[in-house]
């Protein structure tokens, strides 16, 4: 048998039962049972020194795999059902290595209802983890199209920590004893949680018009939220949740808190538009939603994103991380 | 708007129309509408150096990607309908250079029939494109292991001419004049031709047991639909076809085709068993299928697969490609 097989073997030990699988790892396809309804899929692609850190624990790395892709079915509010999962890894490494990848995918995918059904194993010279999702819409799908003037703007959980937890992990390679609140701002970088309970909630109940999830920066999605419904998002400083975390840090690193939460990426919160008189709804948090939510701006007619404080308006439509920009 | 919106707005320039797609690339996940049935899956990573060679045309990159897919849900008996695409590549190559892949990846899809519905762009040091393709099985699915002792093993096309192909792919890397024999080789390597005619209609109409592509070899993938049906492979080597641009070639470089036809992969050939009974419907090639099949043995009971001539008995079963023993 080889090696490739002899993984797939090891690998079949660790998937949990999983009703409509009929066929999973191993054959040429997956084969799943049909259910009525729309399917949401999407893809993330992850790779070394770009979407984690080379010397990142890959069961770390199969969670994240699968986190940023539960993500964007949280903010088109699917249910997770299925996903394929591919590892490109070291020879060196050995096949452990990429096991624990499996392992820490299959761990996040487990804890939000999703099946691993197959994919592909190759050598490469950096780990690279490519996972594509897919899921079952749990209402009207949440675009990001459906924003209209007069909406709330609403975002989940606090932007910003995930940024300062890379500059964090970035500064030390050594392992040293943190501070609680760098742990929270490690653990948002690393083991960031995607937002299924709301995203679902959301389409379930339609109280949202329109979501994105805060991959790349609140600055740029807020600004692809507001190009796609072609209105304008307007964030009010004073209303964005700081998290006291992220104060102590940004003073101890005499850095402003705020070019984080504008600029910096993997936050996987949501953010979300909705029509003024749900405000009754979404202002009481919800346990289903595992996080709370703030009305953090609202959208008018216009176009772009803006950070209006008392000096007035900033055009923040474009900070954040583009894939194509940086190397 | 940012460089990854600007390529999304061009890539959705390149979008035949596709009923079932509601929502396509640009949104967090994409919409599709759903259908009665079960669904086929499957996923393949492509790595530069790897699965292509560094200097490879990128609208090439792009159809092999998806026709190695193809050739998943082909062996599985499936019609494509849908995929995600990911593509991470170096930034000096520029964007132009990703939307070739995209660009070829279309072209190879729309023949058979799938559509493109969104994927993730990165940048890495080498190119990287992962492929998501989904289906809908035209009949029972053609498993691995459902072959039978007494089953006869077809074949379709001709083994080996990829791994030729390959070889002389690296060999020339200055352009020179190819003798024509010499194109039909470097074409089956670079450009293969997934046999989803044949895949469908066999599982439409109820034609095969079991069935496998041949991607790593025809010894390992044989050995591979042997063990998952518990039976054994006796592939007759006289009634293999040889195709006359290999055997030239294997003369001109004093080689053995034997070594390419039995260990060499990325033929992307069909290998599948039928009962005895099936011979008259599958003696005489259907249109359909675009690709003549042989019967190149059959299967009794015991385990593995091996190779018979005058000479006796060789196992074959670890010949071919191992993704986890070359790096």
């Amino acid at each position: 048998m080889k090696a490739e097989d002899r993984f797939v073997e090891k690998l079949r030990g660790l998937l949990p039962d999983c009703g409509r699988v009929l066929i999973g790892p191993g054959d040429d396809a997956a084969l799943i049972a049909g259910r009525p309804g729309s399917l949401a899929a999407t893809t993330d692609l992850l790779l070394e020194g770009t979407d984690f850190l080379p010397n990142e624990d890959p069961e770390q790395i199969g969670r994240r795999a699968l986190s940023v892709n539960l993500s964007d079915l949280a903010a088109i509010g699917a249910r997770p059902e299925f996903f394929l999962l591919s590892i490109a890894y070291a020879p060196e490494k050995g096949s452990d290595y990429a096991l624990a990848i499996v392992r820490g995918a299959i761990s996040q995918a487990v804890r939000f209802g999703a099946c691993l059904v197959g994919g592909d194993l190759s050598h490469a010279s950096g780990t690279v983890v490519s996972v594509a999702l897919w899921g079952e819409p749990a209402g009207e799908p949440l675009l990001r199209s459906g924003a209209r003037p007069g909406d709330v703007l609403w975002l989940s959980g606090y932007p910003g920590r995930a940024a300062a937890g890379l500059r964090l992990a970035q500064e030390r390679s050594e392992p040293v004893r943190l501070l609680p609140q760098d742990e929270e701002l490690l653990a948002a970088y690393r083991d960031p949680v995607p937002r299924v309970g709301l995203g679902v909630w959301l389409a379930r109940e339609g109280a949202a018009r329109a979501a994105i999830d805060v991959s790349d920066g609140l600055g740029i999605d807020s600004g692809r939220l507001a190009r796609a419904s072609g209105v304008r998002a307007v964030i009010e400083r004073d209303r964005i949740p700081v998290s006291p975390a992220l104060a102590a840090f940004a003073r101890r690193e005499s850095a402003d808190p705020f070019d984080w939460i504008l600029a910096g990426g993997d936050d996987y919160e949501l953010l979300f538009a909705a029509s003024e008189n749900e405000a009754v709804r979404l202002a009481p948090p919800r346990p289903e939603w595992e996080i709370f939510v703030t009305p953090i701006g609202y959208f008018e007619k216009g176009e772009g994103a803006v950070l209006r404080d008392r000096k007035g308006d900033r055009d923040i439509s474009e900070l954040g991380y583009d894939h194509l920009e940086k190397a």
